[in-house]
């Protein structure tokens, strides 16, 4: 990433276990906002300030917030307009190191389609941050990216090798996303927490039709 | 590569078009030892001390320089028994990050299973440092990256989804590596430079059975 200036980007964060579905799945079920914190202390200080706090440590919610980070959790209907404080171990870190682009999208399986029409539109190059596993790459948000550059090809050309390997990565797994990423790291380390079911969802294409996007800070959700 | 110590691994170091496939061919024809340089100033002068010059910028020889970085100037008779000293843009950078390590060996998809060989018998673990292009990643030494995770399955395991994204892309490739890369960054540069037959070449399998490892600081061959 360090690599690239944000400064004239519109980045899309991509976190697929389980932050950017998450946010996308509370921004379906009509929240108000969600306000990213890379650290902790930060983000339970809102607590006070009428937020309801949610994220997780290495996988696990954290003691004392409202939410952790199964999208299950935020399809509940008393969380309509409600602000929502959200740390993870990477995908807030992905979007802290973000801010000063032109424009900030939260993407996922859950709303792809939503997130290419957005991307269509816009008059900027486009770098696709993903979060990945502690500095590391990983499976998942590889082939969501390519995911994004397949359906996008034809509107944008490549400035790396980069977003050609995640493409090709896109059309091997397509027709099986769930088995070609079956031996990822990742979900190797979800598993042993048991959640099957969040993973099943995460990598649904399309449930929801908006795009999230960052303005001052704050994530709210746009219609495509 | 910040995120592995290199001090306990055996490290791969990758650049296939052109430096390792040079080195590799080098040692094929008799040279005794490459000496790598990260920056020119440094290389030219040893050129006092009787050694030969050779490498790129940008892919192209250097001015004053013997050699470039085409694997074909490596096949000249008269290099038998030659000390080289080298420096490219990418290739040597890589080696020089990875001085420290328990190992450091040179691979290629011309000496393919010879490296293959060299690795089943390490006691350590596997660091394969792909060059890439000014700091970015590249396809080609990626798909390198995946013959190797490929052709080692079995006797060793994964730290992270990087070498299984390798392996993927491999896979996906090897039927037709050179249709596979034709779209890549680094072959439509060199493309531009008219050495098609430089890629064909640096694309090869096993055409030689050596293994150039470095022992302090200089790279000499073995036998896998």
């Amino acid at each position: 990433m360090h690599l690239y200036k944000v400064q004239d980007q519109t980045v899309v964060v991509v976190d697929i276990l389980r932050a950017t579905s998450c946010m996308t799945t509370a921004f379906a079920h009509n929240i108000q906002s969600i306000t990213p914190f890379a650290n902790l202390p930060d983000c339970l200080a809102l607590k006070s300030e009428g937020y309801l706090t949610a994220g997780e440590r290495d996988g696990k919610k954290v003691d004392g917030f409202d939410m952790g980070n199964s999208p299950f959790e935020y399809m509940d209907p008393l969380l309509k307009g409600k602000k929502i404080a959200f740390t993870t171990t990477n995908g807030t870190k992905a979007i802290s190191r973000s801010i000063g682009a032109k424009d900030i999208v939260i993407g996922s399986f859950l709303n792809l389609s939503a997130v290419v029409e957005y991307l269509r539109k816009v008059p900027t190059n486009i770098l696709i941050v993903c979060s990945g596993w502690k500095g590391k790459v990983n499976l998942e948000d590889t082939v969501f990216a390519g995911a994004l550059v397949e359906n996008l090809k034809g509107d944008f050309e490549f400035a790396c090798d980069a977003p050609m390997i995640a493409q090709r990565l896109y059309t091997q797994a397509k027709g099986d996303l769930k088995g070609f990423l079956k031996d990822s790291s990742h979900i190797k380390r979800l598993e042993r927490l048991n959640i099957q079911k969040d993973i099943d969802f995460c990598l649904k294409e399309d449930e929801y039709d908006l795009v999230p996007t960052i303005r001052e800070g704050v994530i709210m959700s746009v219609k495509p």
